[in-house]
């Protein structure tokens, strides 16, 4: 019985999280939750599961919470994610929550040698450098749940890593990728919010959008699995049934398939390296599926793209600049203060104007995060 | 420095291993050879490889042979090719000998603890049972060379055998799947040589036009990976870049892919379980390909493979009646003795016909092999 704690449980990595575990209750048990402000559904899980610790961003949230529940055990605040990252009856560490405050929770749970299934971005985009030296330093295995990280993850299963010759992230293309940038002036909300095979939270639905989420994917990569960028390609494969691919030295690809459902690879991410049947899971059907499609990722099309590239070879604080400019100018254009096309100019000019630091600190990294959005918040 | 011992050196297969042995000075030696009457082509590899030890099928062919050749260790038949297969000099065999004779070698070798590159169908078709007991007993891994079973085997790798739901043999179709069986009336030998996609000898490219082809791959894939009928799927993938598929209990599905090469499958067996570098081999480029399509196998359409899985699932002495069946009509065929169409027939007449064996020794398989082929030829 492995204990689970899950940060950022009401989101849509958490909530599928709980899927699974709900589906083996003889493997799992919900240790810990952290969730931001979503009270409602919090008082579900916790009447569901029963955790025995939950974390709450502020006291407001805390006090809210008592009202529904008569659970004891209410910590609140970022240093109650290290708490509960650390306790020692948290056996896997899913990391689901939003932001830079994610990333002290990992580097928490690697200096405790905990099971970590890693889904907050921020963990590798602005500290890949850190958090990959403390995992090899206290031999802590970094276990991906973004569909294409436990993709490439398992077409690595059982390989040498010397044999590796390159990562192909397949990319769907999102829900402007039949429309030219001239089309993309008009595009509004709701148009960006449909995307066509994955069902996800906002945020990352404008990633998608944007081309930014495969730019941050190609980052994290780099980092999950200490390659060059040179040796990331991304192609576009509009039915996202291939999730990603691995060529090695001999030509040989090795690719990993299924349905687009997120919960094979959270699921993947805590049986490792054992699998455990998912019933509510549909098997893939090649057959009534057809059709592969493969067409190549056009960088001009896609410029956050070709900005995560230049950021991610640049490395330093630049990948830092680019995640806080486009988490600040994708929350812009949530609330209708920015258009779609803005975006992009939002990242490209913070990535221009910034003062570059070459080996940043994690203190470095958040005072940058902090100012980037910032400026951008000031600006518009 | 390898020692590689190649039954079959002047067959399709045994060419493309040479092609492998030749891009690798520093990793592998061509230490043996044995071939049946092309000895103009033997005479070349000779001068080429210079091989310590060559066997010849017959006295005859020894004698053509000694006019091109000063080499004195030239051995002449089956008990022949057992010593070589034996031969403490030989660190991996590879059995690309075609019939019945291949699996004397193949046993032997096993007994010999080798690692064996294995391309002979009959060694798992008709004595799977044996073949898999004595590999186990010996500790022995048969590694496969043929694109769909090394497909699987590189899929399987560090996963566990219990894991697995079912396996998904790709098959191209063959020359003539866009055709009707009414259309099928009238083809010619010439058509059903020209293979859309694979490069191979002539009867495994009529076998693929019949789809017997297939049927004898999901026999020896129910051996390799010890996995019962119902779990072994086949669709029709007319491309051949997913060379074959694994599911797994939690619906991920794990595939290898690439350019249709033999030379791929090949070298991973005599490499396995490293890769190595094989410039000549093109990178699989799925932009390039752009669209990779699936559909049914339809077994009305195709009834050779339905009685591949009617024979497989009796077992017996019934795989062996089958491709006995199955190599007489396509010698028959190709010598234009009998219509495309007629294979098939011949075929199941020789399965309505036999006399079940339920668990035949070596010695009954070989009587049966010999009895249908006799009766065969006999009859046309």
């Amino acid at each position: 019985m492995k204990n689970i704690t899950l940060l950022g449980a009401t989101g849509s990595i958490g909530l599928q999280t709980l899927d699974v575990i709900k589906e083996h209750p003889d493997q799992f048990r919900l240790y810990g939750i952290a969730f931001g402000k979503n009270v409602d559904k919090a008082t579900e899980i916790i009447k569901a599961f029963k955790p025995k610790i939950i974390v709450v961003q502020d006291e407001k949230v805390r006090k809210e919470l008592l009202i529904h529940t008569d659970q004891s055990t209410i910590l609140v605040g970022r240093e109650a994610l290290d708490e509960v990252s650390a306790d020692p009856k948290t056996d896997v560490l899913v990391n689901a929550v939003m932001g830079s405050v994610g990333l002290s929770a990992t580097l928490t749970a690697i200096r405790h040698k905990k099971q970590i299934a890693i889904a907050n971005k921020e963990t590798l985009v602005t500290a890949g450098h850190i958090v990959m030296e403390a995992a090899k330093k206290y031999g802590v295995d970094l276990l991906p749940v973004d569909s294409e990280h436990s993709a490439i993850f398992q077409a690595l299963n059982g390989e040498s890593r010397k044999d590796v010759n390159k990562i192909i992230v397949t990319a769907s293309g999102g829900s402007f990728r039949d429309k030219t940038r001239e089309q993309l002036r008009g595009v509004t909300v709701k148009d960006a919010l449909n995307h066509p095979n994955w069902n996800m939270g906002a945020k990352i639905t404008i990633d998608s959008a944007t081309m930014m989420n495969k730019g941050l994917e190609v980052i994290e990569a780099h980092w999950l699995f200490d390659i060059p960028y040179d040796k990331i390609d991304v192609i576009q494969h509009k039915e996202s049934i291939i999730h990603s691919m691995v060529e090695y030295a001999d030509k040989s690809v090795i690719a990993q398939l299924g349905t687009p459902d997120m919960r094979v690879p959270i699921q993947y991410a805590l049986t490792y390296p054992d699998r455990l049947a998912l019933p509510p899971s549909k098997s893939l059907d090649l057959v009534e599926i057809s059709t592969l499609h493969f067409s190549k990722m056009d960088m001009d099309r896609f410029p956050c793209l070709a900005f995560a590239y230049q950021a991610g070879r640049k490395g330093g604080s630049l990948p830092t600049v680019l995640n806080a400019a486009n988490e600040a100018a994708v929350d812009l254009f949530l609330r209708e203060k920015i258009t779609f096309l803005e975006i992009e100019e939002v990242i490209e000019n913070a990535m221009t104007n910034h003062s570059f630091v070459k080996q940043p600190d994690l203190e470095t990294i958040n005072a940058i995060d902090q100012e980037i959005r910032n400026k951008t918040y000031e600006k518009y």
